[in-house]
């Protein structure tokens, strides 16, 4: 079954390139052995940066079950979750991931997968992309609203 | 300016907590010293786990600039963003990041930013979601079909 599913992905992927959606990555979400979401990579087509193949593929999930956490499901995915789609689907609590070629792969065909990695690895003064902290006292009234909110609804 | 827009994003992530629609965050997108775009976390209001402040702003930003990349733009956020929100800042191609609070203030009040960190940096048999390769040679060809692509849209 995993193969059907992973085949299934592939093809998504495929067409997804000859179609000018968007890049050559596709994902599946399987609960119960029947597929409940597919996501092909929108990022062109809809002028949206997130809009990877497993983040859409969450989204529409989560629509179709009207959840919001995908306990329970597994992700095919025809490349290794960039860190972008990595959080996603730990965010999701995705049972388990079932990934195709990996992030050298994809970067070898020119996407960013590794550098990103790289970066979150860095602390934030060696990042290529500054990062400058301001007003972390006054920021921290939000977390204490939150905190004193009664019947708020966790994630 | 940045105490004036960060300061803005505070305000919207406290009225965010107040009225119900998600988690205490907020994040604003500014491109030459003007708001282009707003994002608070609408997780539990949308049933989107992707739906975090930032990836909101975002996907806002670009739908108002009619773009996919937003060089050029810095944003504001009330917390540092997690390897989610970081990476689809990458991905964006945002020139730098203004943040408040901590991974380890978010931490702190309940949220996986940390733990989702270090999961990242750990070899995927090491994690709690399990990673599974397979089909890695069959779906070389969703890339080899990219490279082959004429006139395709890079990103």
């Amino acid at each position: 079954m995993d193969q059907h599913f992973m085949a299934h992905a592939i093809q998504l992927a495929i067409e997804n390139v000859h179609s000018n959606r968007g890049g050559p990555f596709a994902a599946v979400i399987v609960k119960d052995g029947s597929i409940v979401a597919e996501g092909t990579n929108q990022v062109t087509a809809t002028n949206d940066p997130t809009a990877h193949a497993e983040v859409m593929a969450i989204r529409e999930a989560c629509r179709n079950l009207n959840v919001f956490q995908l306990h329970g499901c597994g992700i095919y995915t025809t490349c290794e979750p960039c860190p972008m789609c990595l959080g996603a689907i730990y965010w999701a609590h995705i049972a388990r991931v079932h990934f195709a070629t990996l992030a050298t792969d994809a970067s070898a065909f020119g996407f960013d997968d590794l550098l990103i990695y790289r970066e979150l690895a860095q602390p934030y003064s060696a990042r290529r992309i500054p990062m400058i902290g301001v007003m972390r006292e006054e920021a921290l009234a939000a977390f204490r609203a939150w905190d004193e909110k009664p019947n708020k609804v966790t994630y």
